[in-house]
């Protein structure tokens, strides 16, 4: 099955903004067997869109449309596509019912009714997270999908109904992915082990998806070849087992989140170098109050030592960044909030205030749960950004493996 | 002049990768004044590249593609696109000379022989961080730049020969770009505004770029039309004054960072249902320890009577999100990090915890600069993601504009 992506509009055109949309549906499409033939970008201009599907369209089962669905002027896809096949738009009592029920108006604004607009014979698909419902059309041999170009609705859209719809729709084989999600260890080092352990031949269904302090490594293929696959998983699982936390796409915060939860342990956070990131990453998960009292962001000296109780001496022998003043942080904000787990994070981040003996990139990452406790150094390279993303997953990852000794 | 750009690669099309050769060469290509038409993703498969350059070269006059230029069998771009305009592969002999002296051999194997063929009448750029050059063939109207997939050779490529050659060859006319950045105020109100504001034909200048919290209004246009594009630019600013932040491209947090500078003052936050998303966002900015002490993440009751000395009285009066609990959060913060200016928000993110009286989506966001404060009452709609990323824009947004009424 042959399927297409069709994203419509001027910022991807101008480079300024990056089509993730674009592979994020190759990848759900991909997984679920088909093979994507192209991901053609046009504006938001009628005849533009109407040589794209001419084009798309002679050579394609299914196309997946995102953009230009919003209710503003330059929002033209809708009504565009719908012409192209020869559908009128027919207004949908359900979809303005339930967008008048999500503002709470009686009253409807012309662009709450375009929202409302279906192609004749099409299906609807209620955004839940946004306004613009998700548009099936059907022609003789093509499936179009209308989505929104907003990630976060386009996402919920593909993933609760879209994609439920298609493998209901279609006899499709699907390909297999075993995603096996690791922190603590570069890319390189997972790419070199990994080399010296399956066979050459081998190493093309093995893909390396790394963002920073989390690298994913997905073994992939049809389904036919499954037990080659899972040898292939097998074997890496055993060499990579000790940076491994998921098998599977959970996120670190949802994972110590439900660890938190299964132990009744409470956590706190003292950020310096993170500013606040960490807490925000935890609070990401929702149900997060039953297992997180809170935080302190204590970004300068006098704040360390107010409110955590950092000594004086020890900021000034060793400074802010050095493992005993992350170890008073920890125990600080343990106090304050009393609580059985607990994260400190202190490090420089750049571009300034690096010297030699402490680099840009140093960072102390001290993790306690219950009786146990650590304090790990770390040299990251990078980027500000880089550096604080790669502090923020670590030190989640660290009280992970420290929770599962505290048995 | 209009644009294409054609990325060849399988891995594009299965989610692998994200296509950020084609966002830059966009980039690239659109502030030199060209107008991208087409960024189109297909498999190295020759009919795939065929009916691809039959679609993008009816409406282009450059073309620029990546990938499919290695020395791998899978690699046919250059046979097949030299195939396409009619032109035969040729070998040079500058090339071989330059590949060898770079891998200091006098030996030539087949792989390298293949990347010193250049189609007849084509002419190409010696690749100085990778192999394989760039090439141009030059058909009747359109000028076809192919260039390797390797991200650090196309953007060397790019900017060290292909950039100048256009320069030199086009007569091009710079684009004009002016971005408004907007906060407290939703797409659709803005979008209703400027509709009555300018007229329907101006409309077709102006571009909505939405995120949560924040609305970019963008007006561009080829720099012939600059008199009529700063006549929408100025009726937009005077009619969405209250809330322009940036006339650029900054973010808020930059933006704050500049103005606690300015002033000498200093921040502190006391979040709750951000759970240290404002503090990540304010350290975004480096050098942000000047203007930033530090914050407190009370996620939990306790915790805000403690640390920020909530009254208990008031948490089970009015609640933990209520005006009352964030005036006093507010000024707890300010006391306990003695500070000038300060953020205190206070909400439910959902999807659960809403009652009728307080449903999901409900925030208070209080701010205090000197002696001037305010609390807001907001209730915002979407998920929980949206919900606090807009709590984190809008509560920094009403910090700045208290800042300019403190004077």
């Amino acid at each position: 099955m042959r399927a297409s992506i069709l994203t419509i509009g001027n910022e991807i055109l101008s480079g300024r903004i990056i089509n993730t949309n674009a592979s994020f549906i190759a990848s759900k499409l991909y997984s679920l067997g088909f093979k994507v033939n192209h991901i053609l970008t046009v504006a938001d201009k009628a005849t533009d869109i109407i040589n794209a599907l001419d084009y798309i369209t002679a050579d394609t089962d299914i196309v997946v449309t995102t953009g230009g669905l919003g209710p503003t002027s330059d929002d033209i896809s809708k009504k565009v596509i719908s012409n192209y096949f020869g559908r009128e738009l027919i207004f949908k009592d359900e979809i303005a019912h339930y967008l008048k029920n999500k503002f709470g108006t009686t009253d409807f604004s012309e662009s709450m009714k375009s929202q409302a607009m279906v192609p004749a014979g099409g299906e609807y698909f209620i955004n839940k997270v946004g306004t613009a419902p998700g548009i099936l059309v059907r022609s003789k041999n093509i499936m179009l999908f209308m989505l929104p170009g907003v990630p976060k609705e386009m996402k919920y859209l593909l993933e609760e109904e879209i994609i439920p719809y298609l493998t209901e729709h279609f006899d499709i084989e699907e390909n297999i992915i075993f995603n096996l999600r690791t922190s603590t260890i570069p890319e390189i080092k997972i790419y070199n082990r990994i080399k010296e352990l399956i066979n050459k031949n081998d190493l093309k269904f093995v893909g390396f998806y790394p963002s920073y302090g989390v690298v994913d490594v997905r073994i992939s293929g049809s389904k036919s070849e499954e037990g080659k696959l899972s040898k292939i998983r097998d074997l890496i699982k055993r060499e990579l087992y000790d940076y491994i936390f998921e098998e599977g796409f959970r996120n670190l915060e949802e994972i110590i989140g439900e660890r938190l939860r299964n132990k009744g342990a409470i956590l706190s956070i003292a950020e310096s170098i993170t500013g606040g990131m960490i807490g925000g990453r935890i609070t990401d998960v929702p149900g997060s109050s039953d297992y997180f009292s809170g935080g302190v962001v204590t970004y300068s000296n006098s704040s360390k030592i107010k409110i955590l109780h950092v000594s004086e001496d020890t900021l000034e022998k060793y400074g802010a960044v050095s493992e005993e003043t992350c170890s008073q942080m920890l125990s600080g904000v343990s106090t304050l909030f009393n609580t059985d787990c607990s994260i400190a994070v202190t490090g420089i981040a750049g571009p300034g205030g690096g010297t030699k003996k402490k680099p840009v990139g140093l960072v102390y990452i001290g993790v306690r749960a219950f009786d146990k406790s650590i304090i790990k150094r770390y040299n990251f390279s990078g980027n500000r950004n880089m550096i604080r993303e790669r502090t923020v997953n670590y030190s989640i990852y660290l009280l992970l493996k420290l929770l599962e000794k505290a048995g």
